[in-house]
Formats: C-alpha cells, sequence, structure tokens
C-alpha cells in the first residue's frame, strides 16, 4: 500500500523532524508534497538525500492527496484541515485545534490505535505533555486503574518550537556576558530561569497547558474518572520534557509490580537504578523515539501510591513520532 | 545585649551572605571572628567595609565566643560542634548533621520559633528546600491542618555552594559553544539539562535531599501524621529554589482563604496573577529574604487540595537568612 502524502507545517521544528522519520523508517508514500505558509513556499528542503520544493499551502494543494501530517498553530489548522477532508484526505493534525472535538479520534499508537478507526478524515496527536504521560500511565491503568495523577511539568522550550530553541541560546549567551536579552518567545528571561506558565489562563487558574493534560489524558484513556492535578514549568533545556509523576490506583501496585508492566509496555525504556545513577534526562534522552521512565518509587504519603519520573523527546514522541506512528497504522491497516 | 560571635565556613557561598546580612541587619556583636578550613585561613574578607581575617577553624577557636553560625559540610560540623558547645557557645548549624537528633531544636522562625528555647547549646537550620516549604505550609496548617504533600522541587545549582554556580557557567559556555564539559561537582552534565537526583540514594528509592523533606517537615511544624512525597530534581539556575506543592489538607481550603493566610503570614511574599503573567520566578526572588508564593490553586483532583507554586533564595532564606533569623531571636531572648 503506498499513499500519496502531504506534510504542513514542513519547514518547522516538528515538520523536520517528520521528514527525518519518513525516510528513516521508509514510509511508503507514491507521491510526498511539502506544505507551508506563504513566506516558506518556494524553500528548498532535503528528504532522502534529494531536494523538494516546499509549496504555499492552499486548498487546492490538497488536491489528489491521500493523507495529511500536519504541524501547525491551531488557527492554522482550524482553516486548512476542512480543506484537505473535503477534497477527501485524511489528516494527522498535532495542533490543538481539533483534539476535543466529539468527531474526532485523540490518539496515542501505544495507547488507543483502536480509536483511529472511528475517525472521520481528521485524527488528532495530543499535546506533548500528556503524551508521555499517557504512555507511561496506560500499562498501570490497565493492570490496576489510575485514579488520580498529580504531575510537575519541566518543559523544554523547543515546545515553543525554533524560536524557543533561538531565543534560549541568544538569552543564555547574554546572561553569561551580564547582557540581557529581551525576551519575545517567552514573556519572561529563560537563561537560568524558570517560568511556571506554559498557554493562557484558562480555567480556575491552570493554564490552557495544564487543562489539556486533565482533559487530553482523559479522552485518550478513555476515563472520564481519572483526575489529575497539573502544573507546567517552562525550564531552560533545548529538547525533552520531564514530568514528575505521582499516581493513585484503585489497586495497589508494588514497585516491582510496577517496573515489570513499565518493561512490558510498548514505547517505554526504564532507566532506573538510583545507586548507579541512572534515571532519564532530556540531553540523554533527545533523540530517542521512546518514552523514558527512572525514579520508580512507592508513594510514601499514599498506600495506593506510586512516583515516577518520565523523560522524552517532546519533538519526537510528544509530536512528529506519534504523528508519523498514525500514519503508519493507518498505511497497514487500509482496507484495498 | 551584644555578643562575641564567630562565623564557620565564613568563605563558602552561604557564609559570605551570612556576613552579609550581619551587616545589613546590624546584628550586636561585641567581636566577629571568622572561621574556616586550613586552606581558607590568611584570607581576607571585607565586613562592614573593613578586612577581617579568616582563622583556622580549631577547638581553642571557641574560646570566648558566645554565638556560633555554622555552614559547613556535614562531616564537618559533626566535629567541630561539639568544641564550641563545651565552650559554652551556642551553634546554628546549617549542616545536615544535627538536624534530626532529639536534642536539637530545628527551627524556621517564622514556624516554630518556641523551640529554640529548648536548645542544649545546639539550634539546627534546616535543608533548605525543606525551609521554604514548611514557611508556606505552616499557615495553612494552623487553619486546616495538612495531611499530605506532594513535592517536586527545581532546585539551584548554588545549592552545591560555589562550585556548583562555577560548573554551570562553565558547562553552559562549552555547550553554546558546541564543547563538553566533564562534570565534577554533579554526577551529570547540568548544561541545558535536569539531573533528577539530589544527595545519595537513602530510603526505599528516595535520596537523602527527599528524605530531608519528609523528615525534617514533620519536625518543624511538629505533626509526625504529616505524610510527604517528595521528588528533587536539579535544574540549570543559579540561585532560587522552586517548588510545586500539591496539599491535601484535614478541612477545606478555598483559594481566596489560602491567599489570606498567606498574605498574612509572616516571611511569604504573594506574587499571584496569572493573567497579568504575575508568578515567582528565581530569578526574580534571587537575593530576597522571602518565601514567595503564586499559582494558588484548587487541586482538580482532590476536594480537599490546593496547589501552589513557590520560590525562594536558596543561599537566604533557605540558609543564611533563616540561621541569622535565629542569632536575632537568641539575641533578643537573651537573659542578661
Amino acid at each position: 500500500m503506498s499513499v500519496s502524502l502531504a506534510v504542513v507545517g514542513a519547514t518547522g521544528a516538528v515538520g523536520r523532524i517528520v521528514l527525518q522519520l519518513l525516510a528513516e523508517r521508509r514510509f511508503p508514500h507514491s507521491k510526498l508534497k511539502l506544505l507551508a505558509s506563504r513566506r516558506s513556499a518556494g524553500q528548498q528542503i532535503q528528504f532522502n538525500g534529494s531536494p523538494v520544493t516546499v509549496e504555499e499551502l492552499t486548498p487546492d494543494a490538497f488536491q489528489g492527496v491521500d493523507l495529511v501530517i500536519a504541524s501547525t498553530p491551531d488557527e492554522v489548522a482550524a482553516e486548512f484541515v476542512p480543506w484537505a477532508v473535503e477534497r477527501g484526505a485524511v489528516v494527522i493534525d498535532e495542533s490543538g485545534f481539533w483534539r476535543m472535538h466529539p468527531d474526532v479520534p485523540l490518539v496515542v499508537p501505544e495507547v488507543n490505535p483502536e480509536a483511529i478507526d472511528g475517525h472521520h478524515g481528521i485524527i488528532a496527536s495530543p499535546n506533548c505533555s500528556t503524551t508521555q504521560m499517557v504512555v507511561a500511565l496506560a500499562p498501570l491503568h490497565r493492570a490496576a486503574r489510575v485514579r488520580r495523577v498529580i504531575v510537575s511539568t519541566y518543559q523544554a522550550t523547543s515546545g515553543t518550537g525554533l524560536v524557543g530553541l533561538d531565543e534560549l541560546k541568544l538569552a543564555t549567551t547574554a546572561a553569561l556576558q551580564q547582557q540581557s536579552h529581551p525576551p519575545s518567545a517567552f514573556a519572561h528571561p529563560i537563561a537560568f530561569n524558570l517560568i511556571p506558565q506554559i498557554g493562557s489562563p484558562k480555567y480556575e487558574g491552570y493554564t490552557s497547558e495544564e487543562m489539556k493534560m486533565v482533559l487530553e489524558t482523559r479522552k485518550i484513556m478513555g476515563d472520564d474518572q481519572i483526575q489529575v492535578c497539573p502544573t507546567c514549568v517552562r525550564v531552560p533545556v533545548e529538547i525533552g520534557h520531564s514530568e514528575s509523576i505521582v499516581v493513585e490506583t484503585e489497586r495497589p501496585l508494588a514497585v516491582e509490580q510496577a517496573r515489570e508492566l513499565f518493561q512490558a509496555a510498548p514505547g517505554i525504556t526504564l532507566l532506573d537504578d538510583l545507586a548507579a545513577k541512572q534515571y532519564p534526562m532530556p540531553r540523554s534522552c533527545a533523540g530517542s523515539d521512546d518514552v523514558f521512565i527512572g525514579r520508580i518509587r512507592k508513594d510514601l504519603s499514599h498506600p495506593n501510591g506510586l512516583a515516577f519520573w518520565c523523560v522524552s523527546d517532546n519533538l519526537r514522541k510528544g509530536a512528529a513520532t506519534n504523528a508519523v506512528q498514525i500514519a503508519e497504522w493507518i498505511v497497514e491497516h487500509r482496507k484495498p
């Protein structure tokens, strides 16, 4: 089975990795179209050693396209996704715009691949912080039912795209020379600092990013009873989101049991040996497609509690990898 | 009332700030002695505009000393504190060595100043992460009884002293030039990275730093029923520890109530306006003596839960300021 594929947002931080993954994983496609805003149209991007010219994102660009992998801001996705669907394409959208729409499956292939089947032309890929968390929670939920999650994030600057990465470098260089660099990608200086706000104020003192972790988790895991209390924080790291997670389950889970569940779960790599100073860290996990878990221990404050530390490349599993996995699933399960 | 004072560890990251505070706050002393290891003895340090020569830390150095403020590694404190006490001095010790000793009060003046009275020559100042947390918890505990605390820390490199600060700068400079800088103050690269281990493995997968937050919190707050689940993480920040705290209280607390309690509590500054992008951040809180609190909100996952974000200068309230406050209390309450 080979498809005519379009990558939307091909020049962005995630789009570039989508292209890398398609090449690395030899994604079966008969045609590849790269689409981006008018500003980026005309650029040449290397794919598998050959240059491909970026075309402008217009309604007619989707003529003859079977499958779309898109990574754009919400407002762009709101506009272009219907263009593609009306022309018969299936869109895998990484923006936040369509995720909570009742007709749109929100999918992490390790957790709810079966949801893909119910699509009506759009399949959404979750927020990066949510994706790695649900990959970690899924095996625990299946074994012991997750009731409550308290999560504090340590999110990399690449979460806001290439501008975030650039600002971290420029601001840090300036700070080392005792100079200031006016923030623009972030609301506050990011060099040697933490910003405890990601997204805009949304609900009862929580930000939009935090509410994504509450609502998307329930939708992906198919359980509206899961309670989540998130705190999302931007940290001066380039790539790799980290999460300190404390989970309460209906039935207690021993640490050894949890370790076995993680070990057997798809998409998870255990790095858990405190005595040997082994645990996931953003710099060592960046560039990998897996979700890395370590520091697994009993929650000292609750009989059914478990604490752990979870790191994943926010541009890969948090975005590009998850979308490409969904695309692979669609191609494999395509009716002839 | 004026005392003969000795500052031990005067050349360290915290010792330097102790001296600044003594000068700024016009601490009433008749004599000031600066003590440090043999390696640092002979150095001259400015105090209030005049040079003071650092003397070697020996048993006889405490002859005629009334009060000691000490910031040294645990093993140094284990040895020298008895020298001082035997010679009639009262020691305020910032190391971890004496904190959990049953005869040693562990004091945060905003929380349990009355404990100072019971001392037998030694008063311990808590771990930096614990101090700022109990300042924040104390007013909630008085009003509604704290039952459970889940805390994830974001701890600055100055927590390991000047070597940690230096390593952050050198490693970051190297990383910006695509070069590597072998870690020595930390077990792993700290530039643009996170290290989810502070201290050594201690109990059931928790580190020594984490267990300090469990045990010291109970001792300071005088309540062995308080359950704490901590995760301690080193972040590439110079000064200022941050904490994401979720607390469950026996009686529910509304956000407005919590805000009023924080506002009325000593040592706390509220910075809590998400819509105006106002919340504590390490770079803006460094250099202040207060504990800063923001992002106050209901815990969405528990009816009696409250979430907030707490930042404080780890070298000041987390160490030097707390010790100087204890010293001031002793001088004020000294029997003539």
